[in-house]
């Protein structure tokens, strides 16, 4: 593709370049580049399945897993799918020029702070193609022009993505190189890295190995969509039948990804009751349960030979599987010691009819998303009522928890005067 | 001092152990430690004088100039200032806790965005020992165990600062450590600047050398408060009064500090009658009138000799002095486009009569502050008010403009359900 033999840095010139008639595009502009979008990618849909193909071949030849394959593959339905999600996007509200606030100070100047767009957003992804698509409409959407940066083995299926992309914004009048796609090895990600002044952003998603690199390199802001190392806590005033639902779902409802559970903490005057229950139901749905000494004893002798013993490494690990480590706790507070010790600041919950243990845990459990008597699974964008995401952040500056399209904006003052100077 | 047997690594710990209790103390506490505060800079501001003589007659063996030395003094009147900020900061809302958000999601859940503090800030800091307290005191109100690290000149007067603080937080029953004085040469600035996991956030508050040093080595978020170099355009609409008044009050009436203008663009339309009339004001107030070739022409041949050639490094420079550079430009879009290529992103100014011009020129400038017949001098979080500010930022992430109580918090989302689980 014609991306290869342009340098990185010419590309990102070209989306700054852009990014302003983006960014000053009216919604309804938007819009139309968003339902054209999902318009092509239907009926595009066979030569973007013989891009696939192509893909396909060279992942099963490079001896790719049935799992990485999977993650690799269009088929119409999914096609139909991400075509759905840009038009909810287009049916969203337009982020840009918001207005967040508005006062007259009281020398006269009327002072409004507007949401704007970055400018040039970067996406940094591996192998799931749909990304290609879901990030190009959301920076659309919110006035960015964007930079994707997918992995080799989708080569041809995000070429042939951005290509419907480009062309679906090019049909409403907008520059092309609103949506860009960069190629390239190590070298060419570090170069996308240290575009200051061109590129305002960079948005990882991935796993620790891209996090480690690009914090070596990385000059330009970047905002990590991060892992989650998820906890349940059980107290003793939870319903436990509530909890063993709540548990069950955190842990294997889609174990794959970043809010669901991977440690649960279990309150000693429940763990009689509560841990028998709740080992036989993981067992039963195919979790492996990684349980402390205390854990063991109060599964009783019959379930021993059913659990693994756990080990410090397993409080720390994010599994993204069917395994769970299980601790019993003396305390609320010892929930909150364990959670600060090994969290990573995504989603966490107490079950509690406790309302002074829900309080004290909602307080100092310093994570992105805190929930009570609910599942971790709910870190969402679509289910917080934001719209669809880039990602999930465990950041503490600029977007905590779903990073959606007012994440992806930052905002500037203006304010209006009739010749007022300072005094 | 005590600061420097201790590791700033142990510094470091002690701090992120004593933030979560000040990140939970109610208001009333946290107002009681600053008007402790404020009470005891007075009672003991002999005590304070007498650890500034020390760093004055160091500045003065090493050879300070008057102007750096002036910045180091404190004196009654000073610290008077100084009392008196801490005790507004005390007046005003606490942003922690404030509901930022709330909704409930069509599944029943009930969501809350709440505005919690960042955890331990440090800031970094040039001569003045003021930042020492207004830092100090900003940290505590916002629920954030501060490091402080200034200039090694202040040294005495800051450690003396920082004890009468920590004795204020003391007083009302928090921990000492939640301020902190971070002493040490650059070796140690990087190990402060690499605490992941520890430090939530890092602000420098300084020139572009310690920026440089920090871009090189910082691993934690990095919030600069940063240079400015602001525009005023007078425009083809302009009242020419009212824009003289303007560019003149940008320029001089406080030349050292980020939000004054450092270029003035002007419209071709009005420069035979503004070029005349603005250079004889400038000149007038003693600032040097760097003029690109148009402007010499149009100030015409009697000024030539007390104008200076405007070289391409002028329109780069932010002189903080009594130094304007002048350049006339064909239209709004020229001169937006002189300031994209030019501008800090900090405050930008258009004086003009026509909405039409006022409207492409807030759309199209990027920067935190965009001024319509106003002065940029107005760029400050007290003018703006949001009650004081540890800086300005030039970056669009997290916080852009003023950084005040709030930019010093982040966000945690809290969702409350009844044994919701995700289907």
């Amino acid at each position: 593709m014609a991306t290869e033999q342009i340098s990185v840095s010419e590309l990102c010139a070209a989306a700054k370049v852009a990014a302003p008639v983006l960014a000053r595009a009216p919604r309804e502009v938007k819009d139309a580049a968003l339902n054209a979008l999902a318009t092509s990618l239907e009926v595009r849909s066979d030569q973007l399945i013989e891009a696939n193909a192509l893909d396909l071949a060279a992942g099963e030849a490079a001896g790719l897993s049935a799992a990485l394959l999977d993650r690799l593959l269009l088929d119409p339905d999914r096609i139909a799918a991400i075509a759905a999600g840009a038009r909810d996007l287009a049916a969203l509200d337009d982020p840009v020029g918001e207005l967040i606030e508005e006062r007259k100070l009281d020398n006269g100047l009327e002072l409004r702070k507007l949401r704007v767009p970055l400018g040039v957003v970067a996406v940094v992804y591996e192998a799931r193609p749909n990304v290609t698509i879901d990030a190009s409409a959301l920076c659309l959407k919110s006035g960015n022009a964007c930079l994707l940066r997918g992995s080799g083995s989708a080569e041809h299926s995000n070429a042939m993505m951005v290509e419907i992309a480009a062309d679906a914004a090019d049909s409403v009048g907008l520059p092309r190189a609103v949506i860009t796609l960069v190629g390239g090895g190590r070298d060419q990600l570090a170069e996308l890295a240290t575009q200051q002044g061109v590129v305002d952003l960079i948005v990882p998603r991935g796993g620790e190995g891209l996090k480690a690199a690009l914090e070596q390199v990385a000059t330009i802001p970047v905002l990590y969509a991060a892992s989650g190392n998820c906890h349940v806590y059980v107290d003793r005033a939870a319903d436990l039948q509530q909890a063993a639902a709540i548990a069950l779902n955190a842990k294997i409802q889609r174990p794959g990804v970043c809010n669901a559970a991977e440690t649960l903490l279990i309150h000693r005057d429940v763990a009689d009751e509560f841990v028998p229950l709740i080992v036989d139901r993981m067992i039963e749905a195919g979790v492996e349960v990684r349980a402390d000494k205390a854990a063991r004893e109060f599964a009783g002798e019959a379930r021993a030979t059913a659990l693994v013993d756990a080990s410090e490494a397993d409080w720390r690990t994010e599994f993204l599987d069917l395994i769970l480590a299980v601790k019993v706790v003396d305390s609320v507070d010892q929930a909150i010691e364990h959670i600060t010790r090994y969290g990573s600041g995504h989603s966490e919950a107490i079950i509690t009819d406790d309302d002074d243990a829900a309080r004290s845990f909602e307080l100092a459990v310093d994570a992105a998303c805190v929930y009570v008597n609910a599942s971790t699974r709910f870190t969402d964008g679509a289910e917080f009522g934001m719209g669809a995401e880039i990602g999930n952040s465990t950041q503490k500056l600029h977007a905590r928890g779903p990073i959606g399209l007012r994440e992806l904006c930052t905002f500037k003052y203006v304010i209006s005067g009739d010749g007022h100077v300072r005094g």
